[in-house]
């Protein structure tokens, strides 16, 4: 029940981090001219401090600079880099999954939450709380080979649409964002995702949304097995059991386990970032950066903050100043939320 | 007492992964004269097995093409990319750092196994088997923050030296190995550790023995705990309980869960990387390359392999031909073994 219930937290606490490449050189020599590397931000304080930030770092000679293998950037997933509303998209996409696997499960027919899920009742599906929720995610996360997981999850990308927007999942993901991670790796950073949200979930497609490889995404994970198929063909098959939930002081363990050094970029969103923040940003030596997407655009996108129950953002908010953590206003600091915007 | 069995198991079973470069272009275009990539490495099979995979799976409009996203390539590190005798390097800094911490610790003088080590009496010291080598690992890898690990780890290899060579540990690893890690980067591929060593001790030299980041190692660990300080600095406290064994069929897990992507390219030394040699030569699609470091010198290495303790390599040798692993032949394909070697 224990894994139950940390199995739950994984989709109720959902959460990035890249690529580098050597062209320092190019900072450190001739200016040449240049055009907006953030067209999509206006221009406000967030961008200027951005901006000086990757200027002063990247400054050969500068007080603050950087040697480029510690330019580590960090980021959040769900709400930092895409949209998280009006669900974690990995719920959706398990409740989309059961329905794609309900053939291979006639049993559900008469099986809660499965039945009232296949029925299109979801708010019976979910009446039965946490259980109903973790078995949902039980039988879409664990079960089957990482390859045929994988599959499942690419094939739902390819697919599935959003309910607001119509847009297919990874559309719904922030161009101002793109641009900082484009811009942050033309300067030598690494990025990197550290998220609370499924590893397997993010990998299929984070490296075609973001720029950002396969292995330089941490996320939640379950455990899994390597077996040898009695023909000999070997397998990794994924177990219901919880392996690590990246999220709140999971995420700097996170960054210490798969990264092994410590950021002096980190970007994130609600108060599961907090510890990400901190760890980052109270380290002595090169100048650090914090920085909170603040979702105040209830046109173009959500605004919550402090009530909502996905992305909660209290902590973060109070204490922004005290860590001179840069505060993103969606809705006055982004000219444009989504890639398809106008 | 299971914890303190697998935590020997980490130090008992010792054994890599990479950074990479876009250069793909380069080798698409116009040849230039070039200088040989593997200078100590003799012209014999396993050379030449080397070049045509690189160079093949590197040529576009070759069918055995290999996008540069897909250029993964695991290495094993004890016994693969640095010796492993005549005890796992990592078990030398442990026995050394009891020395180390001994002035904070007067009740070791009265105390075994530290008593006896403390005495240079290694046999009575390790006279208590695994209790004993349980009990000096967990004193000198946990209780700590990650950094006073780090600096002690940093401390040792600038400081300590091998019985046998007299040279520091970080110099005793393999020349023609470096140029093998090199060569791959330089046709883009990234270069990963895939280690049963512990990845906290591998980390702080690493990158400038292989040019691998820290973030492409993979290696056992054991948990670490994020907390804030009554001042409100924060640390990472190293804990007495082990997190991942990466060894045997956890090689392929660790490369799952750390990387995310089947490697094309795995070299190992002993039966601990059977499993990462399967796992990589076993899929289809591109083609694959596995290689064992066979230790035949006994003059200027070592040589062991099916009745050895350490590094024991049996099933590797049985099953070489069968999964066209490659056999690396120290003595008789290797010009020089260490960069220090005239």
């Amino acid at each position: 029940m224990k894994t139950i219930q940390l199995f739950l937290f994984i989709l109720l606490s959902l959460c990035w981090t890249g690529c580098q490449k050597e062209n320092q050189d190019q900072v450190a020599t001739e200016p040449v001219a240049q055009t907006d590397p953030l067209p999509s931000w206006n221009d406000v304080a967030s961008k200027k401090a951005i901006v000086d930030f990757v200027t002063k770092t990247t400054t050969e000679g500068s007080a603050g600079f950087i040697p480029v293998t510690d330019r580590i950037a960090c980021f959040d997933n769900d709400g930092t880099l895409w949209s998280e509303q009006p669900m974690y998209f990995q719920l959706a996409f398990a409740l989309d999954q059961v329905k794609v696997m309900a053939p291979q499960h006639p049993e559900w027919k008469n099986k809660q939450p499965f039945k009232a899920l296949l029925e299109g009742d979801l708010r019976t599906a979910l009446a039965g709380g946490e259980k109903a929720l973790v078995e949902i995610i039980m039988v879409t996360h664990s079960g089957m080979t990482t390859e045929a997981f994988e599959k499942s999850v690419s094939d739902w990308v390819a697919t599935a649409v959003h309910p607001k927007t119509g847009k297919h999942y990874n559309e719904m993901i922030f161009q101002p964002m793109i641009e900082l991670l484009n811009y942050l790796r033309a300067n030598g950073y690494k990025t990197f995702i550290v998220s609370g949200g499924g590893v397997d979930f993010m990998r299929p497609w984070v490296e075609q949304a973001y720029g950002i490889p396969r292995d330089q995404v941490v996320g939640s994970s379950i455990k899994v097995k390597y077996e040898v198929k009695e023909d000999g063909t070997p397998q990794i098959i994924k177990l219901p059991e919880l392996n690590f939930i990246d999220d709140k002081e999971g995420k700097p363990v996170g960054i210490h386990q798969y990264i092994g050094k410590r950021p002096v970029f980190a970007a994130g969103n609600s108060d599961g970032d907090y510890a990400m923040l901190q760890w980052t940003t109270t380290a002595t030596g090169y100048p650090r950066f914090g920085m909170i997407v603040h979702h105040t655009d209830s046109v173009r996108e959500w605004a919550y903050d402090r009530a909502s129950h996905i992305g909660k953002l209290e902590k973060g908010l109070d204490d922004a100043a005290k860590y001179n953590w840069q505060l993103v206003d969606m809705k006055s600091d982004w000219k444009k939320v989504y890639p398809f915007n106008d």
